[in-house]
């Protein structure tokens, strides 16, 4: 089942179904009106969403035609959006570009943040940048939704408390991080609003891609319609989803619509590419000396989307242009 | 104005207006249905709240008795928990307890960060603790609740922008702190479910009290009955809310019911005690060499409570159990 939620002028928009070719949604009016509320009451909306999701893919009920611009995240906001860093690569990589050691734990404890939550962007929004000099930089990404998951939750329950998943553009403005890493308290300025894409869908719809909580698909991103990154989500996260769960579960609670990010998706392979610009700086650090990619600037449009193996778009296309705020 | 959130059985409860002697309340239906619809529509329904708090304190609608232990946390789940740490005395003080320094823009450029904001205590509810050596801690603050508030807003354009204040229990696991900073990425463990106070107030209750983006009232804690903090929360808080306003708006928008932590009140007169236990083992070290107060322990209870120069309670009072998980 493939969800979405249409812009409408309130804060928190209009629960829609997807049919699976993303041509035409239909309203989820009557059974949930948010997808936080769908959330709230997964247990008993999710048959009655399934059961919507059916009559539009047969055709027994009449679809809207998609736009994607007048789509919202599919959470426009959430109570918690956690972030993780999972793949190990793009830890080395990113902390050697600012000279900074991976930390003695990296292979045995997951780094996480706690990024904003209350105003996403939509996956086809701008990304407002006032300032050019602040790095702009995307991190294309994985997310999962939570239900109700408990304190002490383990990595061999998680998988029961992930309903949706999305990808995610984590805007991050790089030259702001050295300054505020060095106050101790983790990123703040240097994390604006997030992205995700136009669809949210249940695991299901992944089929044996989704594994031991890791998807084994390609994730691409493009910046200014050339390829940059075709990188493999699936061996490379180091801590799954389930492992990310289970550590942030240790001290507290989890409300319902809850989003774990899997941090940029990052290949050993150079062939691979890049899911941020970060990386692609390094590389040429290594190899030259200098970084020669610039950070994004006004009118640069970045693009994220992930393909099953037999082609067909899983979550719709991230599609961001940066402008001057 | 005051008001409340009473448990009802649903995640988000039902906001109430409550009498300023906080021995009776009213149900906002047909105004709000809870404390963040309110917010989300603060212009429109401010009046009609005021109008009814004020037929409530005349007697003119019928109030029913404020049980503090039906109370949520005037928000029981907020969009986005950003804690300041805006008290110098107390940063200084916590940073020599784990012998690291303080930032060298310490006095220039806040210290914030992003809680967990899906999940919060009430404000009676019992602290659950799995494991006494994590350290547990309470910590005194004081917060607002925001309305919309843009990318860019400055601290003179952020009075506007406060709608009601709170107090809050920002309970913390000190043993967990170390490792979790050593890794680069701020608190999260370390920071389990915070509480807020019965009561949310709008800042004309604090009258002169609330002045340039301060509270320059007393806020007093007890642990087991014994008076431990009588700090003072005005003139020492070096970043004013509405700083913190402004460092946090600079690469980001914030939603309404977005709430605003002070950090710990911290005097540098020690008389006048302390509100957290990792300040009170800091000067045990320093006077003595080693600390002797203990964390808390299942069984220890926390009360934290603000009285206006009359003597009338302003929020009413957290107070909170620590037990065994």
């Amino acid at each position: 089942m493939k969800l979405a939620t249409l812009r409408d002028g309130t804060r928190d928009g209009t629960l829609v179904v997807v049919r699976r070719d993303h041509a035409v949604f239909a309203k989820a009016t009557g059974i949930a009106p948010t997808m936080q509320a769908a959330l709230d009451d997964w247990a008993n909306v999710e048959p009655k969403l399934r059961a919507l999701a059916d009559r539009l893919e047969k055709g027994e009920v009449e679809g809207t035609p998609v736009e994607v611009e007048q789509l919202a995240s599919p959470l426009p906001r959430a109570y918690e959006w956690v972030d993780g860093s999972a793949y190990i690569n793009h830890v080395i990589l990113v902390r050697k570009a600012r000279n900074a050691e991976p930390p003695p734990t990296l292979r045995t404890d997951p780094l996480v943040y706690q990024g904003g939550s209350g105003a996403f962007l939509a996956p086809t929004d701008d990304i407002p940048l006032a300032d050019v000099e602040w790095g702009c930089d995307f991190e294309s990404e994985i997310a999962v939704v939570l239900d109700d998951t408990p304190q002490g939750t383990t990595a061999a329950e998680a998988g029961r408390h992930v309903k949706l998943l999305m990808l995610v553009n984590d805007v991050t403005l790089r030259n702001l991080i050295p300054p505020e890493l060095a106050k101790g308290f983790g990123f703040f300025q240097s994390k604006p609003a997030s992205a995700f894409s136009p669809f949210a869908i249940t695991p299901d719809e992944l089929g044996g891609a989704w594994k031991e909580g890791r998807v084994h698909l390609r994730l691409q991103t493009w910046l200014n319609g050339e390829l940059v990154g075709d990188t493999d989500a699936g061996p490379e996260m180091h801590f799954s989803f389930f492992d990310l769960v289970q550590h942030i579960a240790k001290t507290r609670s989890y409300t319902a619509g809850t989003i774990v990010g899997s941090g940029t998706v990052s290949n050993e392979d150079r062939a691979r590419g890049i899911s941020c610009l970060a990386e692609q700086r390094m590389v040429e650090i290594i190899e030259s000396g200098s970084p020669k990619t610039p950070f994004m600037k006004p009118g640069d449009l970045v693009e994220i989307e992930m393909f099953d193996e037999a082609g067909r778009s899983l979550f719709g296309r991230i599609r961001q242009r940066v402008v001057q705020k």
